[in-house]
């Protein structure tokens, strides 16, 4: 796969059409979301990891370039793309940060063409890796003390998305993941059990049971549903009795009534003096089941969570938009109905509480006690500093869900936080909206 | 990325157990979809062509071994996986073609550590790409007359999730795809116009119009919302009559109330004597609003269809599943909650109209008059015939829609044909089922 046409044929075009009259100037464009989905009381920002490595290795190739020709680009356009590398500057809001409607993820300035061309690829990973980091820290919030797994790689939408989901559910402090790639690529903690497959190429369940521990010594969590959960939880007894198993054991209950056959099952446990053994519940789970288990003290110590985290299934993906808010010294906006836009380069500053948010110009200092949410990440197409690692990414979400009004927290009707807008910012935006209309209404004139 | 390690542990863990106990009988895996989601008549198979590229070339590279044995896997497991190629048979429903729930879309007959170890991959495509197959289809049968074109690559989840939304939406019949690098690999019609940061980049629309059809000869379609829609009409009216241009021309319409602001479009077009410029809308777009275009008779010749499509965003996956029906000579199912399973490789048999369908074991033979959907595509990792092409898929489509009842067609509450399962399928669930409960009661005995 071709990294630079990994791209909407506009962006080719508009780019064509600036080197050749060699529109050069600096170009500001700003990626937000400008809706949350009426389910979020707020967002988890990801995927700039993967934005900059983009952005780091940007060029066309030989193959790109032949293909460009044949399509009816001139040759000029192609010498000029063939030597195009991504040589500007992004500010960004640093992965696991939490952040609202509005409040720009990323922006980037470069020469227009150069900004241009990567929109595609910057509006494609930040939407759906922050799409998934939210839906996940939702899971994380509604879970309580039960740990978390991702089980979504066979679900989710591809491979590669499965590894971004692997990655930003562990963000979202997930303790491992099914995904055995992630785990190597990433160092996450690889999580497994086994699948009824398993139990039913054996005569018997005991027999399965038996073989696995005796093929793969170390923990063990036996899948117990294949025929009937209690009779399977018997059978997983029997068989850490007779084989005088110890270490980390667990059973996992795949299907039916979860809490009731949970509750049964810890019964069963505890009364064969096997208080240590977990409880792993998985299929089809979501948080709003995680935050029945535990407001109902459901005895579930573990649970995979797959499609739901793994597609965001009631919140797929973000209203997210990139849009170009200056261009040379020029802000600029858009007036489209319901799509209007602000203009200039902007920041973002928080104090102690996140419904405190101010959006600002770039160039404005917030009040005292306010942090600044944009840094840059990227000068001169180079990055500053070193790759953000998950545990830092980790650390800056816990430490902004302590600062989330517990309305926004909210499950299921969550309010999310207003962003204030300054006064500077503002009276920009009615500036150059005065600005525009002037210069429509006299290109109008006849 | 590695290959065989995107898979999920327990795969590996199963394999593990499998290969160090000669377990290589042949297992069969069926890949079905368990229940439709509400909104769905009927799906779409799609996936195969990936799944069976992944399949031919499955293979544990070096590094991949090497994590194996940090990981803890013995050496001698290691040495086989390292040695382990697919080599089974593969029977599958042809890309393109109308499936119903508990209609196998594939089985792998195969060594059972082969068969289990491409689960993950199998059930991840499969279930992704026949969701996206499916929202694409319900939007092209929406659309009536109105050109499709995919513009969703900004907001699939990732850039491989692009590609497959781009190759499955033309199977759907779009016309074409915002996706350049889908375009050059699928050699499918590659579509653009320009955004809204092209206009704001000039002085006033005019310039910008004037701009890109000078350094961009060709097709044209001028996005007029960036100010004033109507006034972005007349704007490409003038410029459309002052340039003297011919040739393929629109107007792009990105916001505001779509329908009616077709209407007034299609009225100042006409007026000024260009009945030939197209009427292009875009923004948020899905099978209902196509639908409403239609029935209101709103003359809009071509829509770009995004998010909506990409994601699947109102049923984002699929209920899929991927279950081992016989190992060695033996059918074998599950008992779960909900999830039960029938025994054995299978058959579905078509004849004129889909509400017909009829699931039989592999072995039996149809009715007279009915064909079978499961085709022979591998045998012994090797793939049988050429790979499938999009048109062949499309053909497909196309045929077994025209059998479709009007109901499972029904975008709003469709009713999905239910599928009759042979008397000699159900007497082999039977005694399967029987064989299970009187073993499992036999080994739970004291």
């Amino acid at each position: 796969m071709s990294k630079a046409l990994i791209t909407d044929l506009y962006e080719l075009n508009m780019a064509a059409s600036y080197l050749q009259r060699a529109m050069v100037g600096p170009a500001t464009f700003s990626l937000f979301v400008r809706d949350l989905p009426p389910s979020r009381g707020f967002l988890v920002a990801a995927g700039l990891e993967d934005c900059l490595q983009y952005l780091e290795s940007f060029a066309f190739e030989a193959e790109d370039l032949a293909w460009l020709a044949q399509a009816g680009y001139s040759s000029e356009v192609i010498e000029m793309l063939g030597a195009l590398r991504f040589t500007g500057d992004v500010h960004a809001v640093p992965e696991g940060r939490i952040i609202l409607a509005n409040e720009p993820l990323l922006e980037i300035t470069a020469p227009i063409a150069e900004g241009q061309l990567v929109e595609t690829y910057m509006l494609n990973q930040i939407t759906f890796q922050t799409t998934i980091a939210t839906k996940a820290t939702r899971c994380r919030l509604a879970a309580g003390d039960i740990e978390l797994v991702d089980f979504a790689l066979r679900r989710t939408h591809g491979a590669e998305a499965g590894m971004a989901v692997a990655r930003v559910s562990a963000i979202a402090g997930f303790v491992g993941s099914s995904n055995v790639e992630a785990a190597r690529l990433f160092g996450l903690h690889p999580a497994g059990t086994m699948a009824h497959s398993y139990i039913e190429a054996f005569p018997t369940e005991a027999d399965a049971f038996r073989a696995f521990t005796e093929d793969l010594p170390g923990p063990t969590t036996f899948l117990v549903d294949t025929y009937d959960s209690l009779e399977g939880v018997k059978t997983a007894v029997a068989v850490i009795r007779d084989l005088g198993l110890t270490g980390t054991l667990g059973v996992r209950l795949d299907s039916g009534n979860l809490a009731q056959l949970a509750q049964e099952t810890r019964r069963l446990l505890d009364d064969a003096d096997l208080p240590q053994v977990r409880i792993f519940v998985s299929g089809g789970l979501d948080e709003y089941d995680l935050e029945r288990f535990r407001l109902d003290g459901v005895p579930v110590d573990a649970a995979g969570i797959g499609t739901h985290m793994g597609v965001s299934a009631d919140a797929p993906s973000l209203d997210s938009a990139y849009k170009l808010v200056a261009y040379g010294d020029r802000p600029v906006l858009k007036l489209s109905a319901g799509k209007a836009t602000l203009p200039g380069a902007k920041q973002v500053w928080r104090r102690s509480r996140i419904d405190e948010d101010i959006l600002t110009t770039r160039q404005e200092t917030g009040p005292a006690g306010f942090e600044p949410l944009l840094v840059p990440v990227m000068r001169g197409g180079r990055r500053v500093g070193p790759p953000g690692t998950i545990e830092a990414a980790r650390q800056r979400l816990v430490r902004d869900l302590d600062r989330l009004p517990g309305a926004a927290r909210d499950l299921h009707v969550p309010a999310a936080p207003a962003v204030a807008v300054s006064a500077v910012l503002r009276s920009l935006t009615d500036d150059v909206t005065a600005a525009m209309r002037r210069r429509i209404g006299e290109a109008t004139q006849p």
